[in-house]
C-alpha cells in the first residue's frame, strides 16, 4: 500500500477507480485529464483560467522542448518551473525521449539513451536516464516520467522484447538516479512506463517487471502510436491488471472524450491530450453531442453560448455568433475562448466521472454519454 | 453647461484638465486612454482582463471594420456591441470614414460620403452622415462620432477650406439624424471633429463653427497623419482654444506616452491608440525608461518584472526570463501578457497624470516624467 495514492472507490461493474493521488503541490482527484503545457504554457491561457476558469488540477510540461528552450538550468535557476510559469499547482513532465524521436533530426537510439539534433537549431543533444532524471529535477516535477523506448505499431516481436528488456533496465537506472539525488525522498513522484506494442505476454511482463520496482505511479505507453482503437483498448485492458493496483495509472497522449471514458473503464487514472487545444485553434469545439467547427455558417447567427448551461468563462459571457465572428475574423482572443471551452469540457468530463464512479452508476452513465456524444458526431454527416 | 461633463480641476500653470465625464455605461474619469477593440475584441484580451488587469474605463471600437464583419444589425440583434463581446463599459466608436480611405479599395467621396469596396470581399459600401449615424446606433455606442473629411497633409488651403465646410455640413446632419432617431435624447452621446489642418485661422473656424452646434463633445481630428510632432502639437493648441471648455477633447489616434502628456498640457482629454497593443505583438514593452524588447538577449537570464514594483497581472506573476522565453518560442500567452501590460501601462500613466492635475503640481511632474522616459529611449543606442 502506498501512502500517496488513495483508493476512494471501485466501480463494480468496470475496472473504473476513483482516486486521490498527493503531490508535494497539493492532491489530485482521480480521473483525471492534464492540459498540456508543452513550452511552459498552455497556448493561449495564463495561470489563472487555467486554474480559475479551466479547472485544472494538474498540468503537464515536455522535458523534449523545455530542455531546449529556454533550458533546465535557467528553469531551476528560475525557481523551477512551477514559479516560472507562475503555475502553483501539480506539474507531470515526460521525459523527452519520445519527442527526442518524433520531433528531432538524426535520432539515434543506443543501450545509452537517445543522441539527437535540435529540431530548433541542430545542436547535438543526448538524453539518457541520467539526464531526463537531472532535467525533470532541475524543471522540479512533481511527477517525473522514466526514459523508455517506445516500439512502433506494428512491430516484430523480437523487437518488442528488446524494449521491454530496455525499457525495464532504463527505468530501474532512473529510480536509482532519482533515489540517489534525493528527488524521490523528498516527495517527488517518478512513475514508470509499461511497453509490450500488441503482444499481450510481453504487455504483462512488461507491467510486472516495472511493479516489482515499486514506483509511485505506471504508465502504459506505446498506445495511442498509430493502431486502432479496439486494439488499443486490447493493450491497456492487457496490460492495467498487472500494474500494482494501489498505484495511480496513467496513459499517455490520450484521447477524445469517449476514448477517455473507456479507458477510465479499462483502470486507468490519469489522461493527457493536445486534442482540446490543437484543435481549438481551428475553431472546432467540445459539445456533449460531438465537436463542431465554429466556422459553420449555421452558427453565424446564433446567439446560443457553445454549450447551453455549461459553467465556464466562454459559455456565460459569449454567444456562438460572436465566437464564429473572432474565429473568421482571425482574432487571437477566439483561440484563447475555445481553448478554454475545450480544456474545462474535459475536466468537467473528468468531475463528472468522477461523481458517477463514486454514486455507483459509471457504467450506465458513461454508456449513455459516449451513444450521445458519437450520434452528434455522426449527424453532423 | 452641460450636465453630462463635470469640470474637477483646470491646472494653473498648463491647459490640463481634470474632469468626468458621464455615459450610459458609467462615468469615465479624463483624462483618459482609451484601448482600441478594433474587431468587437482587444486582441488577445478576454473583457475581464480588460477590465481588472488594465483597468481600462472605456475602449474602442471601429465602425468601419464592424459593419462589414459581422455586420451591424447582427450586433444589434445580439443586443448591442456591449452585449455582444460582453464588455459592459463605455464603448466609443469611431465612423468609418477614415478607415474608408486608407483601408478599403478604391474610395471616392463626394458631398454624399463615401463610396468604396469593402478589403474583405470587394463588395461595394457607402457610408455618409446617415450611414455612419445608423451604424453607430446599431451598435448601442455610447460615443459616436460624425462622419468628416480629413485631408491629408500637408494639403493646398483651398482643399482644406472645402473640407472644413463639408466637415461641418456632415456634423450638423450627424446630430440632426441623431436627434431625430432618439439617440442624442437617450443619453448617447456624439462627438464632431474639428479640421482644419495646418492653417490656424482654419483650425479656429472649424472648432467655432461645430462649438456652435452644441456637440456633446469634440475631437480634434487631421492629427497623426503623417505630421512631424511640433506640427501635430501646434495644430493641438490651435484648435483646443476654441472649443468649449465645458466639453470633452479627444484627439484621435495617439500616441506615445510623452505625447500624451503634451496633448494633456494642450487640454486634451481622451486619447486612443493601437500603438501599445500593436507594438506587444512584436515583443516590446512600455517601462518608465522608454520602450524596450523583450527578444534583447540581454533579458534571457533576467529573473526581474518588466516593470519592477509595477502592480498589473504580467510584473506580479512573470519574469522577463520568462516573458522571453514566450516571446521568442513564439507562444500566443507572450501576446497576452505583454499587450495586458503595456495597456495598463498606458492606463497607469492616464491615472498619475489625473492625481497630478489634482495635486496641482503636473507640469513639474510631466516634464521630469517625459525626460526621464526620453534618456532611457537614447540609453538603448
Ligand atoms: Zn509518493
Ligand atoms: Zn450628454
Amino acid at each position: 500500500m502506498s501512502e500517496h495514492f488513495q483508493l476512494i472507490k471501485k466501480d463494480a461493474e468496470t475496472g473504473a477507480r476513483r482516486g486521490r493521488l498527493k503531490t508535494l503541490h497539493g492532491a489530485i482527484e482521480t480521473p483525471i485529464f492534464m492540459p498540456v503545457g508543452t513550452q511552459a504554457t498552455v497556448k493561449g491561457l495564463t495561470p489563472r483560467q487555467i486554474k480559475e476558469d479551466v479547472g485544472a488540477q494538474i498540468i503537464l510540461g515536455n522535458t523534449y522542448h523545455l530542455n531546449l528552450r529556454p533550458g533546465s538550468e535557467l528553469i531551476r535557476d528560475a525557481g523551477g518551473l512551477h514559479k516560472f510559469m507562475s503555475w502553483d499547482g501539480p506539474i507531470l513532465t515526460d521525459s523527452g525521449g519520445f519527442q527526442a524521436f518524433s520531433l528531432a533530426k538524426l535520432s539515434k537510439l543506443t543501450e545509452e539513451g537517445v543522441a539527437f539534433q535540435s529540431h530548433l537549431d541542430g545542436s547535438k543533444v543526448f538524453l539518457g536516464p541520467r539526464e531526463v532524471m537531472t532535467i525533470q529535477a532541475n524543471l522540479g516535477s512533481d511527477i517525473a516520467m522514466v526514459i523508455d523506448e517506445c516500439p512502433p505499431y506494428p512491430c516484430k516481436k523480437d523487437d518488442c522484447v528488446k524494449a521491454v528488456e530496455r525499457t525495464t533496465r532504463w527505468a530501474k537506472a532512473c529510480k536509482e538516479i532519482a533515489t540517489d539525488n534525493g528527488f524521490l525522498g523528498s516527495g517527488h513522484h517518478v512513475f514508470a512506463i509499461a511497453q509490450g506494442s500488441e503482444f499481450e505476454d510481453l504487455r504483462r511482463r512488461s507491467a510486472e517487471e516495472l511493479a516489482e520496482l515499486d514506483f509511485p505511479g505506471y504508465a502504459i505507453g506505446g498506445v495511442s502510436v498509430g493502431e486502432p482503437e479496439p486494439e488499443m483498448l486490447k493493450q491497456v485492458r492487457a496490460t492495467a491488471p498487472f500494474l500494482p493496483e494501489d498505484k495511480p495509472r496513467y496513459t499517455m497522449g490520450l484521447g477524445t472524450p469517449p476514448q477517455m471514458l473507456k479507458m477510465i473503464a479499462a483502470g486507468v487514472d490519469m489522461f493527457d491530450c493536445v486534442l482540446p487545444s490543437r484543435v481549438a485553434r481551428n475553431g472546432a469545439f467540445f459539445t456533449p453531442d460531438g465537436m463542431k467547427n465554429i466556422r459553420n455558417s449555421r452558427f453565424a447567427t446564433d446567439l446560443k453560448p457553445l454549450v447551453v448551461g455549461m459553467e465556464n468563462y466562454t459559455c456565460r459571457n459569449f454567444t456562438r455568433a460572436y465566437l464564429r465572428h473572432l474565429t473568421m475574423a482571425k482574432e487571437m482572443l477566439s483561440c484563447t475562448l475555445l481553448t478554454l471551452h475545450n480544456l474545462h469540457f474535459y475536466l468537467n468530463l473528468m468531475e463528472q466521472a468522477r461523481a458517477r464512479i463514486e454514486a455507483g452508476d459509471f457504467s450506465r452513465w458513461s454508456a449513455s454519454w459516449i451513444e450521445r456524444y458519437e450520434a452528434g458526431e455522426k449527424g453532423e454527416g
